[in-house]
Order: structure tokens, then C-alpha cells, then sequence
């Protein structure tokens, strides 16, 4: 292999494939990045077995090959070298040397032949999307995913289509968070399971530049993100995902409606007394157009107070202020819709103008 | 003790008396911070015996007291106050109230009278230095202190004043740095050794504002900073500081006039190949005005060329690439001196036009 690249279109593509490096295996070719240089270009590729990356980078390829370097290493030189053109030549034994205006590293490759290629995705089943808008949908709905792997299928999210819309969804014992976006589609209704990784890795490649698009295409046991310059291929999570949309009642007792900042800020500051201990959650009072927030632990005790609009019935009720604040720092409107049925129901928290996202909280028990 | 302060001043204090607050420590009242509202105002002090730091928080003192509360639940729930008007309550059992807005915190306090006073400095013995010259010289020192304590002397710096001139010294087996200052005072030549931690503290607190000045008061044992609002008081270290200028040899053989940039980039990368083993070190190559910088390890090999200016013999010299880095890092100047006598001895890094720093390092031995 012989080519020559800019040093910033290489660093933006080994930055974007490092993302699906493995870090602890005991296939030391999954350390590696992958430089292929062909008739359709110079791609760098990784794959950790789960997720996959390959990005195109601009270059002028003199003599076609490929060559797997360690990718800490191969990054770092990267990094490092001079913003100038560089030069990459792979001799027969796979021995690399990367120049760079008076600069020269010669490390020892592994063989092009020892990766392993990423999975071939039919193209048949696809929806497009805009970045920002995927980027926004993760956002919303990725701290809720289960850590433990009990039950491996709450470790990854729902994108589900249905009814001329797309949702995305994730849930563990304590709660569910749903992003809903209105979306036509040709492709007959649909869902898969995302590992909770790759929505961590492609949330970060993804563009805050709202016009730029990314092409999504689906198989049975796969899911592909075409970039312009990138795609990511990962495997999908088997098995069957909690009916969600029964744990949400249409009843309810009481609906408060309370500005974002003001709670989140009140929890946030009762959480301080409360969170030492799980068993000491933080206690909201409604009553009277205000709602009362405290915590009494060994610690102290905390008294917040917050002007609401309350419509039904006066309620106590208790949660871990955790999930409170994860849904409401992800939720940019200035007001929001709390409802209750009674202290040993759910909290859902709503949208006021809308139904783009929607978050339920299960609460603590409280002794009478 | 009944009172009323701002937020940000309160939370200005408070990030400054933190510094002084022991995490790991068998003696509890040291992880608090006193509270103390007097006739002379409301201070915050800590004290973890080798630092003592007081801050002036200007206040409405309705009724003088003192209470020691743990730093960081105190510190978490300022932080997290809304922006405005606090009032803090102390009743007779310590038990303090923290109200502002519609949030109320209690906390149990300890007495103010278990804390541990900061010792009283003399204030015969002073200094004034610019804030900005100071860390400045602390930043251009600090790096090569040495970190084992074998010889606890070599974990603080030396600040000597003699000859009008002030000077800062930190040096461990493989490196002495020195940070110079013109300085006209009436106070006699003298010599201290303060503690790295105390300066690493005292350093984030300094001014960045050229006009400010820091006040410093010796005494045989305490050193004192005095900034505007608050007061910082360190334990020197005894002890006898090595005669570091024994180590500076006037001769040389070679004089080398590089540019800093181009120096720290190249040592930077080359350091990328041989930092995985201390065996590996990089070795410099003087010869025909230019510098040749290589190192060859089992990860692979380098090799780095710099234009330089030549004055003397051609050398080959070997490094632990770290202290080059560190030093380099450092140093606001486009070009400067290295001074070499021949492999076995120390290079000198210097100023071009002036006596502001200078860096002795020393090789490691190659085998001929």
C-alpha cells in the first residue's frame, strides 16, 4: 500500500472509527484499525463483534492494499503529526511507515487478511431521518436503559414504527422514556431492539447540522447508519421488549402543571440530603397550588417549596429523586405536566403542547 | 449566629477554603469548614495542618457565633442555592438553618470551639510580589518536585531571596528547575522550602490580574499569603535544601539554538514510541545544524529532524523524553538555548535573551 492523506481528514476518520475498538479482548486483532485502500478508495475500518465502523477518508492512492494497525498507537501518531500532508507506505511484510513532513514512524502492521469484515446488510428495508432529530430521540431516552444484564433485552432501545409514527424507547424496573417523532414511511410497521452502545457511539458521529440526513437500513439481525463519510453496522438485541404502553393509565387524579427548571432545581438540592441512602427517597407533598418537596435522613433535613397549577386531588407521594432528575434534564420545554393517580402509581411525566416525549417514574413506598 | 451574604459570595468562600479541607483524615473536625461571624466579619476557615485558609465573605451579621459544618454537604447545598439572598441560623445545639428563597436546608453542626485555629504569624518578615509573577513561577517550577517522599525536603520548593534577585527552585535525581526574578527588598537573603501541595493550592487561587499583589510573611516554621479577601497559612519544610547551582556548569561544548515548538512536537512524538518502557529512552543526535531525534523500541521506530544553530562539538546524548516534555511545556518563549558538555553530563535548557528559567536534565547512559 502506497497513499498519501491530509492529516485532518485522518485524524476526523480514525477519531470516528476508534468509537468500535475493543479495549479488553483476547483477540488482538480487534485492537486494530483496519486501512484498506482500494479501487473505491481509503476506508479505515473497526469492529468489536457488536458494532462496526468504516469511514471513508480522502486520498490519493498510489499502490492499492490493506494493512491492520493497533488503533492506540496508530491514533496517537496521528494525533500527533504535523498538519501537513502524510505519506502511508505497507511494505510485503506488513511493516508500516507514516511520514509527515520531517517526521517518520515505522511500525510493525498485522496482515489485512486477519480482520474481520463486517457483516454484509441487505439494502431492501430503510428509513431516513435527520441526524439531529436521532441525535435528540437518543438523548432523551438512553439513561433509562437497564445497566444490569438480567434480562439482556432492557439493555438496548425500542425503535419501533407504527401508525405514521416512530418511537424510540427504554425502561428498567424504576421507570420508561419514550421520544415520539411523526414519521411517513413507505416500510411496513416495524420494530428492533438498539444495543444501549451503539446509540452511545452513533449519538456521538451523528451531526447537529439539522438539513444533514442519516440512512437507516434494517435486517433481522442487524442495523446499518449510512453517514456521508461513515457507516456503522450493529447487531440487534433478540427477544421480546416489555409491552410498554400498558404501564401508561389515561386516568389519572391529579395533573399538575410546574415550570421545568424550578423542579428540577428543587430536586436537585433535596437529592443533596436525600441520596446517601436509598431508603431515604425525597417526599412530594401537592396541596393548595404548591408543591412541597423534603427529605429527613441522618444527614438534615430539606424544605422546598414550588408555585403549581394543580388540577384533582391533594396526593403525598415518594421517589428516588435520580430518575426525576435524569427525565428533567433532558426535557428542554419550560413547563411540564405531572400526573398522579394516587402514591402507589406512577408519576407520568407529559409534554404541554404535544406528545414528543412522555416519562413514567414508579414511586416509593411511603409508611402511613 | 444569625446572618445574611450573598450566594456568589458565599460560594466564592467557600471554593477557596476548600482547598484546605482534609478528605482522608481520623480527626473529623477537619473535614469542616468554621463559620465564624464576629465584630471583624464573617469569615469561613479550614485547616488540615499542613494548609490553613481564611476567607472573608462580606455579610449583615445579626448575631455573632461560630459552627464548624462538614465541607461538602455545606459546599454541595451553596452550589446548589438559587441565586440570591442566604440566611444562615446557628441555635445553641449547633444545629444550623441555611435558607434562601423557598428552600430551607437544616444540618447539624459541630462547635466552633473544637476546630482547630490557624497558627498566628508574626507579620516582621514580609514580601510583595505580583499574583500573576508568583504563579507564574510556581507553574514554571512545580512539575519537577519530587514525589517520593525518601527525602521530604525534595517535596517542596525552595524560595531563596539573595543577590536581588528571587528565586524558585523544586529538583528531584533526574532534573532541577529554576524560576529567577529581579527583586529589590530590605528584608536580609533568606531561604525557605514550602510544601508542593501548599503551592499547587495557593496557585489556583492567584490572581490572573497583573496589578494584584500577594503580601508573604516568614516566620521560622509558617509561611502566610495575604490576598485581598482571604489569608493562606503553610507549614514550611526543615531541613537543608541541596545546593542546586553546583550542578550548573558555566562550560559547555556544544550550544544548540532551537525553536521551542518544533523542539516539544518532535520529543512529543517520539516519545509516542519509546514511553511504553523507561529502557527506551530517546536519543538526540547534534550534527550539522541539524537535530536528529530517534528512538527504537519493539513497538516500532522514530525519527524526528530539526533545523537548530550550532555552536561546538557534534554529541549523541539519550533522554527520558518526560523531562524534556515537561520542561518545554512550560517555557512562553519562540527559541532557546540547550547547553551540552558531552553524554554523561546534564543539558542545560536556557533563555536566549535573559536569566528568567533554566533546566538542567540528565542524560540517560547509551551503550557506545
Amino acid at each position: 500500500m502506497n497513499l498519501t492523506c491530509s492529516k485532518n481528514d485522518l485524524l476526523n476518520g480514525v477519531i470516528t472509527v476508534l468509537k468500535a475498538v475493543s479495549t479488553r479482548t483476547t483477540l488482538p486483532i480487534l485492537e486494530c484499525i483496519l486501512l484498506q485502500a482500494t479501487s473505491e478508495g481509503f476506508k479505515l475500518i473497526t469492529n468489536d463483534l457488536e458494532l462496526g465502523i468504516e469511514s471513508k477518508v480522502k486520498a490519493t492512492i498510489i499502490e492499492p492494499g490493506t494493512v491492520a494497525l493497533k488503533a492506540k498507537m496508530f491514533s496517537e501518531i496521528v494525533k500527533k503529526l504535523p498538519e501537513n500532508e502524510v505519506e502511508i507506505i505497507v511494505d510485503e511484510n506488513n511493516f508500516t511507515t507514516i511520514k509527515c513532513e520531517k517526521s517518520k514512524f515505522s511500525i510493525s502492521g498485522q496482515s489485512g487478511e486477519d480482520f474481520l469484515q463486517l457483516p454484509s446488510i441487505s439494502k431492501d428495508k430503510y428509513i431516513k431521518i435527520s441526524q439531529l432529530k436521532l441525535k435528540e430521540m437518543i438523548r432523551q431516552t438512553i439513561f433509562s436503559i437497564a445497566i444490569e444484564e438480567i434480562r439482556p433485552i432492557l439493555t438496548g432501545e425500542l425503535l419501533e414504527i407504527k401508525n405514521n409514527e416512530l418511537n424510540m424507547v427504554s425502561l428498567d424496573v424504576h421507570r420508561v422514556s419514550i421520544s415520539k417523532l411523526d414519521f411517513n414511511t413507505e416500510i411496513n410497521d416495524m420494530m428492533v431492539v438498539i444495543p444501549g452502545k451503539t446509540l452511545n457511539e452513533i449519538s456521538k458521529i451523528l451531526d447537529t447540522d439539522e438539513e444533514k440526513d442519516v440512512m437507516i437500513y434494517f435486517t433481522d439481525k442487524h442495523i446499518l447508519f449510512e453517514l456521508e463519510d461513515s457507516i456503522i453496522v450493529s447487531r440487534l438485541l433478540a427477544g421480546d421488549f416489555p409491552k410498554y404502553e400498558q404501564f401508561f393509565s389515561k386516568d389519572y387524579d391529579t395533573l399538575v402543571k410546574v415550570n421545568k427548571q424550578e423542579l428540577l432545581m428543587s430536586i436537585d438540592r433535596a437529592a443533596l440530603i436525600s441520596r446517601e441512602s436509598k431508603k431515604n427517597p425525597i417526599k412530594i407533598t401537592i396541596k393548595n397550588n404548591s408543591m412541597i418537596i423534603t427529605s429527613n435522613t441522618d444527614l438534615g433535613n430539606v424544605y422546598e417549596e414550588i408555585d403549581i397549577e394543580v388540577e384533582g386531588k391533594e396526593l403525598e407521594i415518594a421517589f428516588n429523586p435520580k430518575y426525576f432528575i435524569d427525565a428533567l434534564k433532558v426535557i428542554d420545554d419550560d413547563y411540564l405536566y405531572l400526573q398522579f393517580t394516587n402514591s402507589h402509581s406512577p408519576c407520568i411525566i407529559k409534554q404541554v403542547d404535544g406528545d414528543e416525549y412522555k416519562y413514567l417514574i414508579v414511586p416509593i413506598r411511603i409508611r402511613a
